[in-house]
């Protein structure tokens, strides 16, 4: 068993790619582009530029009622047993400029969202005010200047900021640019990331394989996780465990992608052929081989051609533990350069971060060890019991189907920590939903 | 200002459309069709059946650490003062099958993942083992049988249902099909909205309204609420409001889609043209009119022509709401009408109805008054205060855009309860991530 001499927490495992990677592009680094999105295509794309509101909203003053739009000093003292008499000059309707302005002692009929007549400040719900005839309304209580009224800009005033760079657009954010008037935005190009399996023992899902051999999994699993991020996978599919075969496959994902992911083999084998592709297509080749981890100890960190390279392990879920804590950085990274704010700024890149992730407390259901100076993150299964959220680990040597099928979310045994006792209250990033 | 003469509970709301739309479309009714999706596109779609292993994972025994497979008998009282001397006959590669079996006394080399070759059944860690020559292994420890060793179909037993009908497919799904050797997985087909906007003052994002004309918000809001629920709108823009042009793109939404939302007007002619128009295209027609909700109490639930059809509030704030409860609803019980597992079981509705929700416990900033026999739905903004998470419900009769842009959840205050006082731990539903 080789033993890894060179073991990084995971902090430090992240500025040496980072600073590796700069080195290369530049700095500050550009490294997406921007594009504009149709609101109809932008949910979930990342905002590259602060929307500013190019006009007030609402346009001009608005009822908030049904009712009667009226100039507040013709109803101060008004009591139902002694009511303002008001004349009704017109009709205001939804989407009309009011015709006329009106004078004192006037009043229009007003819907929910009609504009308010020159001359009246105030608006009288209908529940308050009794119709005599066409022409007149009696008016019941005082309503103050203001009252059941939106000003104009009350609600986004022009130039104001509505969204800022580096949101991931909800169904709300479209609403709120739609009513701005705002028909297309400025994103962030979505990143393209290679994900290319190595192992001899690895067939394709649709091949019938013999009992020493495994399906490819990594392929279609790191996939899914790419997308679920918002980036582009481009599965390159399986290399056999030699240097050219391997080498192959990662010239063509630097090619056509913006990071390359190779998983496995899981012989130490497999690993020194990565060590060395990444090598020999640097500089820089290899920053980091191996990182205190656990699931995803035998992880490789690298930039070949300016581009980040990962080499993570072979079983499926130290992959995707391995995946969300460097590609998913260094995707989120990439993301935040291309924001025009602060360029790859860590508060940005945490922000992104957690835009897209849900933390819930839990009481841990017991205890569970770990080794000082390494992180571990552990799957665990979420269930209510007596009103409160429990953690259940989901452990055992053999559990990888159940492991990657039954747990709801993640927590993490800090490096410094030799473990948590049962009932500690712990933080579960949620993996579902 | 009309009241509504019926206004229900939201259950009971949900209750009558329920009815109103199975007499309709039969019972149990299939109101979608199952399709099969490409493991490389199954992410987030809904599985239609359950999945059932057709084979044992693993397929053969296989060792859990690089070393030595070895027979349990030879290694019993085995110490570092006493070795058991073993003859190595082997290396086992990965991917391959071993190419003879072993008798007493004899050992395999074994990578980690290698199959245990007949008459072995442990596996001894490389660390506890000294090769004496490349023939020959001293083992310093005993192992017992089964020992680092993972059995035939340890993982997943052939026959093992691995994942159940109703489950939106997660990447560590799509990696656990992968494992089983399932390249394509029966799902249900996305349900189609049709999504109208009504009102004399709407205009298109695009085009520069006077004063008193608003922009369509809800087409684009409600089209992303859609697309996020793993659903396809059908966008049919504006109607104005005059039964004619309403009746016509209902039609035309009943014709192209599976269900018919439409938002606004918000004056009462409005709703009074959607109700005409639903109620001649039944029957049923209009079911509710009228829910005991904030926002949203306008709300219109029918079927017309076997379809669902929603009168959703013109402000787009209560519309997203009304949708969350009744649009929402409607395409869980459609989806869950086509899982091959219990038609349109209430459980299972709620089921895939969570699965795409986080719901989160914080504490209540401030105390929130409600009127009795009607439910609230309130934004809130989730922040951190001394390790705690809190709820600060976002009010305010202006921030249609600040409500929309600047909450990250909402609360629900039951319809039974006057308010909740300031302090209250509350469930906070998620509205982004």
């Amino acid at each position: 068993m080789v033993e890894f001499l060179d073991v990084k927490p995971v902090d430090e495992a992240r500025r040496a790619l980072l600073a590796g990677w700069f080195a290369q592009a530049g700095r500050p680094p550009r490294l997406l582009c921007v594009e504009d999105a149709d609101l109809s295509s932008a949910l979930g794309r990342v905002l590259a530029r602060d929307v500013v509101s190019p006009e007030d909203v609402p346009a001009d003053r608005r009822s908030t009622v049904d009712g009667f739009a009226v100039a507040a000093r013709d109803t101060f003292g008004a009591s139902e047993a002694l009511p303002a008499m008001l004349e009704v000059i017109q009709d205001i309707a939804m989407g009309r400029m009011p015709e006329k302005a009106q004078g004192p002692g006037q009043a229009s009929r007003i819907p929910t969202g009609g504009v308010l007549p020159g001359g009246a400040d105030t608006c009288v719900m209908v529940e308050h005010a009794e119709l005599l005839d066409d022409g007149t309304v009696l008016v019941e209580r005082p309503s103050s200047p203001g009252e059941n009224v939106v000003q104009r800009g009350e609600d986004v005033a022009r130039g104001e900021t509505v969204l800022g760079a580096g949101r991931v657009l909800s169904p709300f954010d479209i609403g709120a640019l739609a009513s701005i008037g705002v028909s297309s935005v400025p994103v962030v190009a979505r990143p393209r990331v290679a994900v290319i399996s190595t192992g001899d023992e690895i067939v394709p899902p649709g091949t019938a394989p013999c009992p020493s051999q495994v399906r490819d999994i990594n392929n279609y699993s790191l996939s899914a996780s790419v997308r679920r991020l918002g980036a582009e996978p481009v599965a390159l599919g399986i290399a056999e465990d030699t240097y050219p075969a391997l080498r192959l496959l990662v010239e063509k994902g630097l090619e056509q992608a913006d990071m390359v992911a190779v998983s496995g083999g899981s012989s130490v084998g497999a690993r020194d052929v990565a060590v060395k592709v990444f090598s020999d297509l640097g500089p820089p080749g290899v920053l980091v081989h191996g990182v205190a981890v656990k699931p995803g100890k035998p992880v490789i960190l690298g930039v070949c051609r300016g581009k980040p390279v990962f080499g993570l392990p072979g079983h499926p879920v130290s992959a995707l533990t391995a995946f969300d804590l460097f590609v998913r950085y260094a995707l989120n990274v990439m993301v935040a350069s291309a924001v025009r704010k602060a360029p790859a700024d860590p508060a940005l890149v945490a922000a992104l971060s957690s835009s897209q992730e849900t933390w819930v407390d839990a009481r841990l259901s017991r205890s569970v060890s770990s080794a000082p100076g390494r992180e571990d993150h552990v799957r665990v299964r979420l269930v209510r019991k007596a009103g409160e959220l429990v953690a259940d680990p989901v452990l055992g040597k053999s559990s990888l189907i159940s492991i990657m099928v039954d747990s709801d979310g993640e927590m993490v045994v800090p490096s410094e920590s030799e473990g948590l006792i049962e009932g500690t209250r712990v933080q579960v990033r949620i993996l579902r939903g």
